[in-house]
């Protein structure tokens, strides 16, 4: 009797393969094209492969995989893909744990804060230099710091501070650090002068979620790293986490910040271990997340805001507790989380914001934040308005055949010959071209988002798709054939050139994912010029991680956005990220976040009247532009 | 071979018997002269006799346990004393939880706060009341209380309310009550009225433990225990909890807090289901105790205090959340720890002091907390003197051969007829003396503090002991016998009279305990009369639990403190947990507590030259006294 396979599912791609019961879950990613790092080839040797196993389960060989995973992780599901062998059916999620290197860190935003004035400061005081009276030594040594500017008179402590203040004072003979929070509260002491306080900032992706560590004394970040949003086990997009939390009252958010929270921590764990420094010495941390994401993370059922009118429980930014929230960094550190918009749009737009500023200007700047959700901002500094498109995570090579994030192996760019049809692609992590190096020699894990657009629109100006999107046969290509469900799709990269073994393709099913995305993007930019009566956009700004990667000629060819001089178009990377870093180092910041998410009105482009004709219309490719010199395709 | 009995003992009495394996804890208990409440008479059914195995073990008959004792309480050791049965050496805990009825709880403070001004506040608010704008519910809610009486301006909120705000709104059909602490921060909501906020003062003293829980709309006490202080397993006295601490470094004092708190916890637990609330209503907690009991409470070690110049880390107020101690009551509740004065005189002498207000006053009181530590404050409008006199537990009925806490059971007065030299004696929760009831009717349990003074003031006056405390030998009553140590002793109540059918004795060593406990507290109020220059006491307070039962007479005829007219002395009772109970219902005594804290000059008897002097000058019976009218010794 034949018996069926189990089926491996891999997340966040939502890959699934047959595999037979005692192969190695490395090799059935292999099978369903789901690259997984595996240096030392599935020896156990690297620990490169950590894989979690997040449904079923995976018989594991024994021994080699506790130098690589704690016994905290072991119990999260954490595992070796190659040493972890399929017994039945599972569900994998590929972490894409991802720590930069202290020195490639520090080139994380670069055109680092120019103030620095974080809402923790450090003062060393020697108790022999206190009068004897108050006798008590929290009041004498806070009656040391009352003559300091901006200090608060009588100093509130944390209790973790009364409790190690003797010690701190025996060990550092009567000379201690103050750690103390916001000019109002010591939250550390530490024996004589002390290290510097870190800092960490938190930008809670939907799908990705980026952490950046800054010594708080320098403004520099240290150490950065991102992971995936272990949420998608709950669904990709925030409608799903939403209907997640619905579906399981309490306990439904309650899981997903768990899952959050761990995934945050184990990733702490890593970069800390990598960069050299104690997560207890991390005594501050920003976070921004749209306001689905703000929710979750504070323990806040999301339900009503997948309800009209949609109403947040908090839209002021809030400070808690890192202990109240299972943070592992030091549990007496405050985490300030931003204040959100309204709608979805939450307090990463609000970070985007504080970055971008353009309530300074007076020209009116049209900011994409591209994400899982793409939200806008138009306006100047006379006005704000704001919208989330539901673009869906395809963007970020979510749902995509052979998608992946913008992540080293990921192909980025891709180019078209129109004479020959042949395909060079350019990959991150690597320099040039892939026909500058030896054949074979790049090995892509697969395709991200700004990729993905070169390849619709170089084969929509080689006329191998009609402006609906559809493969057009006209043309016979080696690339072009039917997949193996019977799909059109195109072929980017061949299998002899992948990391997988696998090809790499584009197929119909992908490309109408993108026309979907697109067209809510382009609408929502739409609707907002249509309510501030702009016809023309004078300054646009493309945030996001895959952002920086973006070829804006085929970003305008496919109309992932209405018309706007090339020259005129910013790309900033992960501005919410850096937002959140200026919060971190700079409390005035804060403030700034605080009066200007009041500042911004917001459109719920589901109420809309105009909406869903604007999105019907930016379906096709190029959605028709207003503007002068918009690119005609060449296939016509 | 024969083997050795294993050995049973038990706390608070430090009582131990040998017990062969296989006997009920309660039989040996009986058998060491200890009291547990058994009413059902050893069948399971009652579920009275508690106790807790604190080291070794107790094998357990299964079954009819579970029904008394909680799965927690009995990872914590609890069993019934009828049940539990001998297996090898071990000690047990009495833990001697004392729950008054509802209607005797009404009775505590009856003369309570005039002011009723608690730190918690609720305020019902309809979400249809408020604008459109600001749009989250948080910040609709806190917008319809901006123009209430004394409310900061932009309120901030604990976790736990942004994370039940949404559910309450819906619950109570947008009708809400928001608890809002020190006009600051909401720390609770709840659907439509809710229910009033409940708050629970406590008094650690070291060996005992008081709760009262206050319906803090009326300021009425609806509930009130008792339970030893567990950390009687380190030592009976606060110099044996600093020893335990220092021998174990951050252990020691994280596993007195915890046993403390657990026992606190349980009898919260208790209280609840005996009066009908539920605990999570319980939103604001004070908490009074010496400095020793105020630093284990918060975790902090009390090492430092142990050690001159006697430094404690913090003598302020402090304000800590509930989740962050443990404690069993709402977790979003603030405890208010209140401050400590100097040396060993802490939170518990301040809320005397707040209960007794001697600073609204132009004479000078004496005022005397009789505890496990005698605290001492002299003083007036212009001036106070506090000392802590190193009493032990004597008083409290430690540490004495048939002692007991004054509670229910316990012989609070004896008197002796000189002509017979019979014995008559009153018993706590009966009315009147033994001699009017039915022979044998009262069942002693064992004899507390009032008790001890009635019968060495007694034995003096008879002739039967001398100056020194020694019994003189001339005598011949039946109830004067060598006992089985080979002792004097003298038998209060025979042992068919009592409730254990043993005999209730007091014994030479008892005696010598008494005298040096008196001469403790007579030298530090003799060392502070001094100071100030008094050789006359215009008022006196006596506050303690057991002081409600004392005899003046008797107090003065052996000289427990200076010489009083009888008519100038008050018995007031527990008056530090009647200042706890202040500050729960009125937080302008926490203001007050906060001020005359530090107007309180400290004097540290062991460094006064004086002090060996007048303390061994105290040691007889009586100590001479310079006032007229001091009695004489009947017997010489």
């Amino acid at each position: 009797m034949a018996v069926k396979a189990p089926t491996i599912s891999f997340l966040p791609s939502s890959r699934q393969t047959p595999a037979p019961v005692g192969r190695t879950i490395l090799e059935a990613a292999r099978e369903a094209g789901v690259w997984i790092d595996a240096r030392c080839s599935g020896k156990g040797e690297c620990g490169k492969c950590r894989i979690r196993v997040v449904e079923g389960d995976a018989g594991v060989s024994e021994g080699k995989e506790s130098q690589f995973i704690s016994p905290g992780d072991r119990a999260l599901g954490y595992r070796l893909a190659c040493m972890a062998r399929v017994v039945g059916d599972a569900t994998i999620l590929v972490p894409g744990e991802d720590v930069l290197t202290r020195e490639a860190a520090k080139k994380v935003f670069s055109g680092r804060s120019r103030v620095l004035n974080p809402a923790v400061k450090s003062y060393t005081v020697d108790l022999t230099e206190a009068g004897k009276s108050p006798s008590a030594y929290l009041e004498r040594l806070t009656g040391l710091l009352s003559g300091r500017q901006g200090l608060t008179k009588g100093l509130s402590a944390d209790l973790a501070v009364l409790q190690h203040l003797a010690d701190a004072l025996r060990e550092g003979n009567d000379r201690v650090t103050l750690v103390v929070w916001m000019d109002r509260e010591v939250i550390d002491v530490r024996p004589g002068s002390g290290e510097p306080c870190l800092g960490l900032a938190l930008d809670v992706g939907t799908t990705t979620v980026a952490l950046y560590v800054c010594d708080l004394g320098k403004g520099s970040v240290i150490s950065s790293g991102s992971v995936i949003n272990p949420q998608v086990l709950f669904g990709s997009d925030v409608m799903s986490r939403i209907s997640y939390s619905s579906a399981h009252p309490g306990e439904g958010v309650r899981r997903m910040q768990r899952e959050l929270v761990d995934g945050v921590n184990t990733l702490i764990m890593q970069m800390a271990a990598n960069d050299g420094f104690r997560a207890s010495r991390i005594m501050d941390m920003t976070v921004v997340g749209n306001t689905v994401m703000h929710h979750i993370f504070l323990g806040i059922s999301p339900d009503r805001l997948g309800l009209w009118p949609f109403t947040p429980s908090v839209e002021g930014s809030v400070d808690v507790k890192a202990r109240d929230l299972g943070i592992a960094i030091n549990p007496s550190a405050y985490v300030h989380v931003l204040p959100v918009e309204a709608g979805f749009v939450g307090a990463d737009n609000v970070a985007v914001l504080i970055s971008e500023q353009p309530y300074e200007r007076d020209e009116t700047s049209l900011i994409i934040d591209l994400g899982t959700n793409g939200e806008v901002v138009l306006g100047n500094r006379a006005r704000m308005l704001s919208c989330s498109c539901a673009t869906g995570p395809a963007l970020e090579g979510a749902h995509i055949s052979s998608g992946v994030r913008a992540t080293k192996g990921a192909i980025e760019k891709v180019r078209l010959d129109p004479a020959t049809g042949e395909v060079d692609y350019a990959v991150v992590g690597t320099e040039g071209w892939a026909t500058g190096h030896r054949p074979g020699e790049l090995r892509p894990i697969g395709i991200c988002g700004s990729g993905i657009i070169d390849v619709v629109a170089h084969l929509f100006k080689a006329g191998l798709i009609g402006e609906d999107g559809a493969f057009t046969q006209r043309h016979h290509s080696p690339r072009l054939r039917k997949g193996a469900s019977g799909v059109q799709e195109f072929v980017v990269a061949w299998r002899d050139e992948t990391a997988m073994g696998t090809d790499i393709v584009l197929t119909q099913k992908d490309i109408r994912q993108i026309q979907l995305a697109k067209a809510a993007l382009h609408a929502g930019c739409t609707i907002a010029m249509d309510r501030l009566g702009i016809t023309a956009i004078e300054r646009m700004v493309i945030a996001g991680a895959f952002g920086m990667h973006l070829d804006k000629e085929n970003a305008l060819t496919i109309g992932l956005f209405p018309w706007c001089d090339p020259a005129k178009i910013s790309l900033v990377g992960n501005a919410a990220g850096h937002g959140a870093y200026l919060a971190l180092v700079n409390r005035e910041k804060r403030e700034e976040a605080d009066r200007i998410a009041r500042r911004v009105t917001h459109i719920e482009l589901a109420l809309e009247e105009g909406f869903q004709k604007a999105f019907l219309n930016a379906l096709s490719l190029p959605h028709t532009l207003p503007g002068p010199g918009a690119p005609k395709p060449e296939g016509e």
